[in-house]
């Protein structure tokens, strides 16, 4: 395993900032706000359009497309759009398979939607667990298992599927194809504890894997959208409490590399 | 009126800390990010799913029930799923009436959910006024009337009921039975006024009450969450503005006591 | 042009925080939270109860109503039913056109919304040249055109309607008929970049706009929110990023002048 270097990150933000991708995120209902401050921040430019009837529309807009299975009431009609509109119009696109795991209804659904044509996949681990079909629950949508313990489970799924896997915990994987029937695999360090303790840090993580997708690949992406978290988060973390966490973690993402 | 020793609160924020609840929260679409940041803060774990077919299995892994009368449009099938699941697998289960008083609409609503076997309910005084009949009106979601004002409803409320009665304001009230016929009451001072600046703190108190029920009694639990609340009020106002006071309320609940 | 002076924007901060006036909300799913801390901020009292069938009722008590075109797939039964309401129980009203020119379906949908009785548009420059059908198209909900781009546009637009139309951006741009078949034009300068980077900074002002006409007129009242607007992003944008910036809007939105 190899890390990047500081200059794919700095490539990345560069291209990042210079084309503001318009990212549609078809998401919960719980984590909008963080997840869109997160995009502005880092100088995407998030859109949240989810009726099945401008989904079309809005795609061809968009840049990346992002999705989180929330599973409230209406998205199921949501998906159905989102299915129909990227066979027409194929765009990067990123799945964030929240409680994955938790309950049958949840991973029967989320298992359906890696039919689509994804790029990435990123969840905790039990959420990856889950998804390779590991035994053992997922705790509501927090993880109850270490990046460790879904390692096989990560490569399992990349090398089923072919998306780029990433794991986010204590420290963060991600694996790829390397289109030579082998797998690239890098580690992250440094996910801050405090990362768990606000909403959303992980919905707003994937969404920014989706913004990079517009500027470079999908293992790239989710290398350069973790190490930038992990990077804020390490700056953030030195403070008094998950209230300017928060604060201090979006003025680093809306500044590094800037 | 006797107030509780700093021992319950401590052992309970141990106890909170210790157990990290997860709480299943049924609520509004206006408050869930600081509803969720406040119980991440807290030490317990959030899920916020609402579709009527995961409720049943979400509810079976959960510690306790939050249940916010946010009433939009697909709430009313959640809370007929709620129902269902919680005869099957039953779980301590806090109501926060938002805007009972308001409409009819609302007031009817909300007295339907009393029919739910609950374990506390926490409002303003306005709703707990208008759950108990009293003639008057709830303006909008914020409070008409000061906390003593409620006293005498909270108490009808908590003996037609036997759950705890919660009246948050400038100060709190909790009221429940004893279990011999008579009543219990604990007075809370401190409600800062910054609290009715900011949105969603009195679902974020509501929620608290939830995550401590999984861990004491429902009286002690609204009283725990109550104090918690007044005492991390109390450290943040003294701030430049609102904005600020969330950010050390934050900060203050995610630290206190541990 | 001339710009209103301090005495008219202290005068409508005085009322309205004597006033404390109700705003129903009927709004998208994305910036509820920063639309409500910012009315609570400003010590209005927001309301976003957007089920049909308490509309009618909600209205009734509301000093003012705030529509935001989230078009999210349960809005348009709230828009009907405030269509109902607003017949019987007229109220000043202000219209945020999020997206218009995005998409067909979008834009239809807004264009509909402008045949109620409203009292004031507010929106970026792409969206209300999308409004007044000027050629060009909006990136997702964030403006393509500088406020320049839109002063025929918004001079159309207020001809044709005889509403106050709000252009925000850079500098903001505020027009209405003076009743005497010509228009009054005012500019506000200061609209910060900060402002672009964090998530419904247009919703809150939008809203802001609804708040202060339930103590002056639309014009002036769009005048002061966006004359406020500025003010406070002057104020807090000495900071180091969009976290802390939009703490410190909220602080000096939530004490100036008071």
């Amino acid at each position: 395993m190899t890390l990047t270097s500081e200059d794919a990150l700095a490539r990345d933000w560069a291209a990042l900032r210079s084309r503001q991708p318009l990212v549609l995120c078809i998401t919960n209902r719980v984590t909008t706000q963080r997840v869109a401050d997160t995009l502005l921040a880092a100088g995407a430019s998030p859109v949240m359009a989810d009726h099945p009837d401008e989904i079309a529309g809005m795609l061809a807009l968009a840049d990346a497309l992002y999705l989180n299975a929330g599973l409230h009431q209406t998205q199921g009609a949501a998906f159905a759009a989102v299915r129909a509109a990227l066979s027409a119009t194929p765009r990067p696109t990123v799945l964030d398979p929240v409680g994955a795991g938790a309950t049958d209804f949840r991973t029967g659904a989320i298992r359906d939607l890696l039919t689509l044509p994804l790029s990435a996949v990123r969840g905790n681990a039990s959420e990856i667990r889950a998804l390779a079909g590991v035994e053992g629950q997922t705790r509501g949508v927090d993880s109850a298992h270490g990046t460790g313990e879904a390692l096989e489970a990560a490569r399992a799924l990349a090398r089923e599927t072919g998306f780029t896997v990433a794991v986010s915990g204590e420290r963060d994987l991600i694996v790829a194809g390397d289109g030579a029937g082998s797998l690239r695999e890098v580690q992250v360090p440094g996910g801050h504890p405090w990362l768990t303790r606000i909403t959303g840090s992980g919905c707003a993580l994937g969404a920014l894997v989706a913004a990079f997708c517009a500027v470079t690949s999908p293992f790239g992406a989710a290398v350069s959208a973790h190490r930038a978290f992990a990077e804020a988060a390490g700056v953030a973390s030195e403070c008094p409490g998950p209230g300017t966490f928060s604060v201090r973690f979006l003025d680093r993402l809306g500044t590094a590399h800037a």
